[in-house]
């Protein structure tokens, strides 16, 4: 079989590189290891059923509200199989969409695993298919790791591959890690009535530079409030099985109960048993692909996009190195990775979303700042939707106004923060923003709001 | 009195200039009817409760399918008292909130009604005021009318000034006009269990230009599916009271029993009774003030904004050319009104926003017109969410790429517009909105797969 490009992995990165590639004319074959993990992580066991799980918490804040819209439930009842059920149905739906719309345009996936015998050829162990071809593409992603004696066994220790499997509703759980994925789950089993326990090594949860101290603590409070119990500076010392679940020692001398711990410590890239040493692909001392501003390799038709490459694990961190990968293969040089103007969105109590840099990284790296802050609480249409909570905080640069960074706590976060991620793109300023004509009431005014605090003094009388 | 600038009227148009005004300096003076008026329009009678009460209805959508999420309610009974009391709540907040930031800040809003006595003076009815000043800012929005025998008395016919008094749910109701204002009440009335009859003159709801067919008929397609009688090119022939309600008859021959008709069949401009002929301000044939590009009538000191202006009566709009108007008075001659990138956003039972052209505008104007779609139906975001219906539908020039227009149809459609309005401003190509970095799973990527559709060619397989 002889191809212009090997897509190893079909999952978020490696899919849309394939319909890009496609699309670019670039004869394509996609390697997935089986017909069940078309999709990858995200789409099976990652941020597309979280999210699902997390409408449904979402779900039960609204109801709790209801009354205030004439609406005035007499209770209800929760029932995971409905949920799980309802979850499966997108991730399978999304999985077979992707495959179909593959087949219908012709763009083969083969199944098995990837081995590249040298920078030409790769050879799919299962299929015992050998592929000649002029670039190769690594998607294969990252599974998640373990932590000193928290070994994921599947029942008093699960990961957040095994999450998935649970029957019903846990009664209590205490999760490790209280980063993006620590801090969705918290919320989501505590709003469906669990008792949570989230222990976090770090002194806050949302421990990232990437994520301002503001952004955590809102969050943090919220989630307080609902009763998650938060234990920052901690680590588990010890645990064991006890009445059916497990009994944990933390550091900070106390005990807790749970039906099970469930682990969000961190993921590793899968760059193993897949040729990169054999055909002399670097790596850096954590493990990860060392690519360029191109997505490429050391090796020069050799790419990698997504979690083999850096921390920063996200989907379309991925689709957009691997379509920056393909754009190079043809020849662009216009094309380059940024990681400034990836944006990074949490879904918990609140949506929290990330571009750019933050306050005290602008300082860092020597600009004098201005800081412009929006609050939701007086946001006309935040208070109708009975959302009005959390912030715009948009970092600039004093002496020209630029847009270096913007940091959203609050409604629709996560869909919000791509305005700023399109000036970014572009080296807006303050200005460019204040000017803009947002649709009133919105939740968008805020952006506008939060631009104009810097551009021409505070419009909102409302702090947060 | 003295002052640089008067502002007649406290809607959001004036009340945005005066804080605009006051922070570039100018000793501005706030004219308003009463304090209960404060806010205008959209704030009081508008946009806001309606939103308020729209979100409502949105919650009662959700009830429906919650069992997806594993949410059971054992039913739930309606209660009008209490929805009135929370779209009242955020309507007196969001009006003392205004007048606290003014007082705060040292902006005076002088109550009672205000009469150009000469271009530099205006005399304020009820506090006897007279002031002397260099500008005037006209912002006295606009009044909803009547039409033919149906005239609002606030029992058989409402109009949108008199729907807020209502009691109680009705159990049924004819709306006239089937515009923004007529499809938000049916969604809304309807999904609180109103029988409720659409009646709209045109072949079509949304009969505006700036809104494409496709639109339309989507959001017609789902309110017919809730059960809301749409009849188009029908006008009501003739009515009379009976059973306490009304007794309709349709030019269709039809006869429809309701408890009132609410009039949602436009508005006209408050231009009487302020001076404008003594002073000599022009207006055109349908009575609207006419302006320039900065929001400047004939008599150069005195400028208009907002419903005053034009038939396209949107909040934001006065809010922009407010902003302008003042600008303007301080000698900038770079930024003018561009009624193009004014978002359109219906709240009904989608939302619905349009930018810029539609397909058919652009074609009268000459371009040759590239659409590119993109489904929310496979979009995993609004599969999660459970709100996968709509689409976005990007108009551009197919030599250029120029983003021309940009019409949504689902999920966060109003917020999710602005992207577009922050590009179209800047006359941005699809391959600016293909490139942009989308964070996954989002709504938003959808804009960046219609963009996609025109750029590289087709990447999702679902259509509508």
């Amino acid at each position: 079989m002889e191809a212009d490009l090997v897509i190893i992995g079909a999952g978020s990165g490696g899919y849309e590189a394939g319909i890009y590639a496609y699309r670019r004319g670039l004869k394509t074959v996609m390697v997935e290891l089986s017909p069940e993990t078309v999709g990858g992580n995200c789409l099976n066991k990652g941020c597309i059923p979280s999210k699902y799980m997390r409408y449904g918490a979402f779900l039960l804040d609204k109801m709790d509200i209801a009354q205030r819209w004439g609406i005035v439930p007499k209770g209800y009842s929760l029932d995971y199989k409905s949920l799980k059920e309802g979850r499966e149905d997108v991730v399978v739906t999304v999985r077979e969409n992707f495959k179909k719309f593959a087949k219908q345009i012709g763009l083969p996936i083969i199944y098995g695993r990837a081995v590249l015998k040298d920078p030409n050829t790769v050879f799919v162990e299962g299929s015992e298919e050998t592929i000649k071809t002029k670039f190769v593409l690594i998607a294969t992603g990252s599974h998640p790791v373990g932590v000193g004696n928290l070994k994921p066994d599947g029942k008093y220790v699960l990961n957040t591959d095994q999450i998935w499997d649970i029957e019903d509703f846990p009664k209590s759980v205490l999760i490790v890690g209280g980063g993006a994925v620590g801090v969705e789950f918290a919320y989501i089993f505590r709003r469906y009535g669990s008792q949570v326990t989230l222990v976090e090594l770090q002194r806050r949860i949302l421990p990232s530079d990437d994520i301002p101290e503001d952004s955590a603590r809102y969050l943090g409070r919220r989630l307080k409030q609902l009763g998650v119990d938060i234990r920052t500076k901690t680590t588990v010392e010890s645990w064991e099985p006890a009445d059916g679940g497990v009994k944990v020692k933390l550091s900070d001398g106390s005990e807790v109960e749970a039906d099970f711990i469930l682990l969000a410590v961190g993921r590793k890239p899968n760059t193993q048993g897949i040729g990169l040493e054999e055909v002399g692909v670097e790596v850096d001392d954590r493990g990860f692909i060392r690519v360029n501003e191109f997505s490429q390799t050391n090796v020069p038709n050799i790419y990698a996009c997504g979690d083999v490459t850096s921390p920063l694990m996200l989907a379309h961190k991925a689709m957009y190195e691997g379509k920056i990968a393909v754009n190079h293969m043809l020849g662009g040089t216009d094309w380059k990775r940024d990681d400034r103007i990836v944006p990074k969105i949490i879904y918990s109590a609140f949506e929290v979303a990330s571009v750019g840099l933050t306050e005290d990284q602008a300082e860092d790296e020597g600009y004098e700042v201005s800081v412009g802050v929006a609050s939701f609480v007086s946001n006309p249409k935040a208070m109708d939707d009975g959302e009005n909570e959390g912030f715009v905080r948009i970092v600039a640069d004093e002496e020209t106004g630029k847009i270096l960074g913007c940091h959203i706590v609050g409604p629709n976060a996560g869909e919000l923060i791509h305005q700023v991620v399109h000036m970014m793109r572009d080296s807006k300023d303050v200005e460019f923003a204040s000017k803009t004509l947002y649709s009133h009431p919105s939740l968008s005014e805020a952006i506008g709001q939060g631009a104009s605090e810097i551009y021409y003094g505070p419009i909102t009388w409302t702090k947060r």
